[in-house]
């Protein structure tokens, strides 16, 4: 069996290949300290396995609205309007089985082929996968580094609009930079959605993964809830990644579709599931809190050893479980021109196991700083300690040798 | 926002507003007989849920491989090998969050667009829709009636094959009329397939629900290994619709294609009811059995109650959970030409709700006979009984008043 044109395109998570490798590691009896999923090593809170036997117990367990339960579609406006400032009913509401099935159903319900779709590079991979499988046409734009941490380049991002550019895929609180904008930068890019007449997905996966402050969504700016789908997920904030339990939250048109797009795909959500994110919602947010606060011990061990390496400079995010170091000094000074080399050579030499830039997509032309993703949401603080020790030791003894001498 | 272009092609299952209809007549206070939905009213059996229950507490609530948890990849080749008789291995298997996401991942694997697709109608309404969402060419195939049931006619289906007819969507045990394609028919079909290089996906998903004799796969004739793509579910056979879990089952190259689109759309299927479904897999079949004999009574009592009445001719099929009664002389006897009107007749006076030929495709050109779907795995005995009585009742109070006065 040929396998169909359109698969030329498809783009997966490379990042999967670079578990594989560790994995490869830890069966030769290496420890890894795993730094490169996404994943969190946090056991979904009791209470919210406990709800999930109930509805099983209590018969939730045949097919349910391909919409979702309606009280878990209440539950989740509720919260969202809390946290939004919005008017959404229920009937804005599809729950999806995770986040990310609402990437393709955003897609596939309003986009044509040969649309124009900006999407943030570096950035989540299957955003340009499921673009461009889909027929339209990927327009990435970037992040600036700054002494502030990373930031929307809006000047740039408006330069790249091409008649035909359609939307925008947005993901605040970003994956990998930590990128986070604020409400300022959130009004300008507001205004420039009105000015192109874009349409957007808010991706807002880590919109509660914060460690200060409250965060901020597009959706709430003036004339956005007419143009914005949110990605909403239960996963991060309530330790339930493999659950997947997730919801599209948007103008009816869309959500009608995107429930469509469910009837055809999947029927329907896991219903009792559905239960245990109602119940996640609506009792005590105290495990969620326990959550972030050894998320944070984990994001302020692992920026501080980071940054004592030299050649290595980090920003320090206030949302996401990821950092994104600036590692281009270091790789010169090891004498390390391309990532993979690199990568691969500290992995093997320290078990230390963490992606790069080009696992967010490929490179821009005239990119020259070198980024690796590090992700403290799978690795404990003992982990982190020894890990990111191995890592400066190893750094130190390369650095003796003559330059030139790496790769 | 306005719809891509691609969403005029997209249908739906239009049974779902006739379950919209039986509830707005239920909230009126009236009973309502549930004869149109596939989805089963017994709870999953304990032993399931207490291997979902076992798993969540054991913390697997993270991410999983794409291609399912290896355990029951492996549990599952063994089942298939031991009932197809076929050499599956692990590798062969990529698990889906139901049996119907294996419909479109099969398509978007492989078809191409303009690719001729030949689907059964009457037949599950998604493979028409999802044919032609993806760009493909549906072509419809059809089931003669006989007074041994429904079988294929293979003379029609082979005579619609065209240049660029390319894939073969094939049902044995067949939603909604319940047909069964015996040794020798699959032979032909086999023969067929080869005569016209087709790939095949074979629809299992009623495979295990049968009430005598054994199953057979069009998977285990010969060449045919490397051309089918079998749709496996949890759903029917366990009880467990509203779990969402199923599988793909075939070629690697399509099996690995299948797996990076899970990647791309939902990462992986839940992982705590991957261990559900193992233990379904590996423990007493007693409560399948059970189910199994709670649906034989349910249909032995509707085929008996539906025989009686006179203008309807009804098979007694040994698969799924269906009956297709032939209502030709009924209708026409009540005054009714048109489905709608007759379905919506009986509902509002009797409760008895159920779907016509019309929820499983567009009638073909030249076609005469009338025929009902009868779901019997959301309904007991007891009101099996009351429902089809009353149906008969209301049948006799029509036929008291002068031809021509229903519709």
């Amino acid at each position: 069996m040929n396998l169909a044109i359109r698969f030329d395109k498809l783009g997966t998570e490379t990042a999967f290949a670079v578990a594989e490798e560790a994995r490869a590691i830890a069966r030769t009896g290496m420890k890894v300290y795993p730094f490169h999923l996404g994943d969190i090593d946090i056991k979904t809170p009791a209470h919210i396995i406990e709800a999930a036997v109930r509805a099983m117990n209590e018969g939730k367990t045949g097919y349910c609205s391909n919409y979702g339960v309606q009280e878990l579609r209440e539950a989740l406006v509720g919260e969202i309007n809390r946290s939004h400032g919005t008017a959404y009913a229920a009937e804005n509401v599809a729950i999806q089985p995770g986040g990310k099935p609402v990437i393709q159903k955003y897609l596939l319900s309003l986009m044509n082929p040969g649309d124009g779709v900006l999407y943030p590079n570096p950035g989540y991979p299957i955003y340009e996968s499921l673009i461009g499988f889909y027929g339209g046409k990927p327009i990435p734009y970037t992040y600036r580094e700054t002494s502030d941490g990373f930031h929307l380049d809006l000047e740039k991002l408006e330069a790249s609009i091409e008649p035909g550019t359609r939307f925008l895929i947005f993901n605040n609180y970003h994956n990998p930079t930590g990128a986070e904008a604020g409400p300022e930068e959130l009004q300008a890019l507001s205004e420039l959605v009105l000015r192109h007449d874009l349409s957007v997905l808010c991706d807002e996966a880590y919109f509660d993964v914060r460690y200060e402050g409250q965060s901020t969504s597009l959706a709430s700016f003036p004339g956005m809830i007419d143009r914005c789908v949110i990605l909403y997920t239960f996963s991060k904030k309530f330790a339930m990644t493999g659950w997947r339990l997730g919801a599209a939250v948007g103008p009816r048109t869309v959500i009608d579709a995107i429930a469509k797009l469910n009837v055809n795909d999947e029927s329907c959500s896991n219903h009792f599931v559905q239960y245990a994110g109602l119940h996640a919602l609506q009792s005590s947010q105290e495990p969620s809190r326990e959550l972030l606060t050894i998320l944070r011990a984990r994001r302020d061990l692992s920026h501080g050893l980071l940054s004592v390496i030299p050649g290595v400079r980090c920003s320090l995010p206030n949302t996401t479980f990821y950092l994104f170091p600036n590692v281009t000094g270091l790789m010169e000074r090891l004498g390390f021109s391309d990532y993979e080399p690199f990568r691969r050579a500290v992995l093997q030499a320290t078990g230390v196991s963490f992606c790069s830039r080009i696992h967010f997509g490929t490179p821009l032309p005239g990119e020259r700083e070198r980024y690796i993703r590090l992700s403290y949401s799978g690795i404990n603080l003992d982990s982190i300690a020894e890990g990111l020790r191995r890592l400066w030791e190893f750094t130190e003894s390369r650095r003796s040798r003559a330059p030139g001498s790496g790769g």
